[in-house]
């Protein structure tokens, strides 16, 4: 399977996603400038590979950096506010680049190459673990489905979301192993269509049976019992487990509520933010208008220039949620006592 | 504003709507094959217009027959056969054509002159009673909305889908002409995107305040109580209320029920198909893989030949629907016995 990004002697590159389903196109990120417009375009998109990517980032912006150790300190602060204020909803991002501070931080070295050093290291670190991460969810999440189960999912939470298989397909690339049979249904997930573009080309190279539908006959699909539950990502969880996602993500978790169908979220617990109560604390970011306007940049579908609203994620109250599926164990109701237990046992 | 079909001097044009919003193309329909083409791809849309302009066809295709009596007849019936067998959910096609020949076969006239004159006479009172319709339904929808409303609505119910300013949109226009204030979110209606392309396109020139969404944010709207209101069309209703309509539909219902906001069906008393107990019995339409893959036919967004799910409309169950705006008054639940009563009262 195609690699999202790659960290290979020195240089960054990374699978250009706004190119998908039609090419593989590989980009090097040399630098901040191509790190945040890398992000900021979704080419590299995910939260858990966000945050990966943008701790390679830090290193790949600072590799070349010659002076004294204050004022390399000094621009690092420079380059992970730059790049934490690049999308405000995914808390991997911020995560990631906390770690990256914390860690040279922590080190008294005064050698601006051993600072370097010690960024890349924690780099390398943070990717490693987001592989073992996905290993674990796939494994808790996979005692979920059973054989023959039809499975919606919206968005794409895949190899190109993460640094590994993924979150929420990578249960299903488990269940795929483990079973055979299994039917996915997904969503195309207006307006970045990521859901047809990177989750069916996915879905495709792992010849997993599945069905492309528009995001407006999911309902239809659940009234029919075509589905037999729902798997999705999250960008952001807060204490007491309510959920940021894609936008479209609440919608499908009323549809779930409303047929009696499970509905899962799928993400490592560096994806919790313990900081905040609620979902309300989360920030939604509104993007491009012209996202909507216009599919794919390219292809105008409303009279020009029209009114649009395009925000980028929704919160998923808890209380329509089934259980969620961490590296760490499958979390149930009632859910902040629960996360509480759970992060508190790790500490 | 633009007329979406005209009839002048024997000749009937109809508006392209598979080129709005970029061009406004008139074509002639010069005959059957014509008309069912147009039907068929959806250049002449909307269930109250297909039934007017499948009227209007069936003069058009026999205008020029030369024959006898029953030989006329039976080439009527493999025109009326025909077209009716173009698409299957909306009930208004059935209906008009099942007017025209029960309007030719109540006639006892040899010439065939007379007979085409029937039916010309019959399609312009279909045409005449269309416009009608709007105006009465208009005048008691207007009642249901409050000034400065804001109102969310799905596909395309207005001048491009009946004879005059629409179903659940010409209530919208009669409370913007009485309010002036109300605002107006638009779901963009995927696959076919008629809610961007051909909704939006009307409120523009229509100068009423409105936003397009992609139709999977609609949920996150009604959480941030932004919607006050859904107003939808019909394709089909049955006995018991429960209402067929563009595919997406449903979900509105689904999301309206859950955040309690009122759901409103508009359609004339002839979409309204009382020879069927239930929704289950009306025939879905399932559309061609393409109009999903490509983005009106032109640009791609999955890999290439993904398979697709397309039904082109969902059954609401009546227990969605708050109430449901006809030319002859609003029905309120019980919907069976009301929908009962106020037909019988008709007859």
């Amino acid at each position: 399977m195609s690699k999202a990004i790659i960290f290979r002697e020195g240089h960054l590159y990374y699978l250009d996603q706004t190119r998908l389903p039609y090419k593989e196109v590989y980009r090097e990120c040399r630098g901040l400038k191509d790190a945040y417009e890398a992000i900021k375009k979704l080419k590299v998109r995910g939260a858990p590979l966000i945050g990966v990517f943008c701790a390679y980032s830090v290193y790949i912006s600072l590799a070349k950096f010659k002076g004294k150790r204050r004022d390399f300190l000094s621009y690092l602060d420079k380059v992970v506010t730059y790049l934490k204020s690049c999308r405000p909803t995914a808390v991997n991002l911020s995560w990631a680049l906390s770690r990256i501070i914390k860690a040279v931080y922590n080190s008294t070295a005064e050698d601006i190459k051993e600072l370097k050093r010690i960024i890349l290291k924690e780099a390398e670190a943070i990717y490693a673990e987001d592989v073992i991460l996905c290993e674990r969810i796939a494994r808790f999440g996979v005692s979920l489905i059973k054989k023959g189960d039809a499975i919606l999912t919206h968005c794409n939470t895949g190899f190109l979301a993460t640094s590994h298989y993924g979150t929420a397909l990578g249960i299903i690339y488990a269940a795929k192993q483990r079973y055979r049979k299994i039917k996915v249904y997904v969503d195309e997930t207006r307006p970045l269509l990521q859901g047809a573009r990177l989750t069916c080309w996915e879905l495709k190279k792992k010849k997993i049976d599945a069905i492309l539908i528009c995001d407006d006959m999911a309902a239809y699909l659940c009234q029919k019992k075509m589905v037999d539950k729902i798997f999705v990502g999250a960008d952001r969880i807060a204490k007491n487990g309510d959920v940021a996602n894609k936008i479209g993500t609440y919608n499908l978790a009323i549809l779930a509520h409303y047929h009696r169908i499970p509905f899962y979220v799928v993400a490592p617990l560096t994806s919790f933010d313990l900081s905040i109560e609620t979902g309300k604390y989360i920030p939604i970011e509104q993007r491009d208008p012209n996202e909507v306007r216009k599919i794919l940049g390219k292809f105008r579908i409303v009279p020009k220039n029209f009114k649009v609203y395009n925000p980028a994620f929704d919160i998923t109250p808890h209380k329509l949620i089934t259980a969620i599926v961490t590296d760490k164990g499958i979390i149930y109701p009632p859910f902040k006592q629960n996360i509480r237990r759970l992060s508190q046992n790790l500490r």
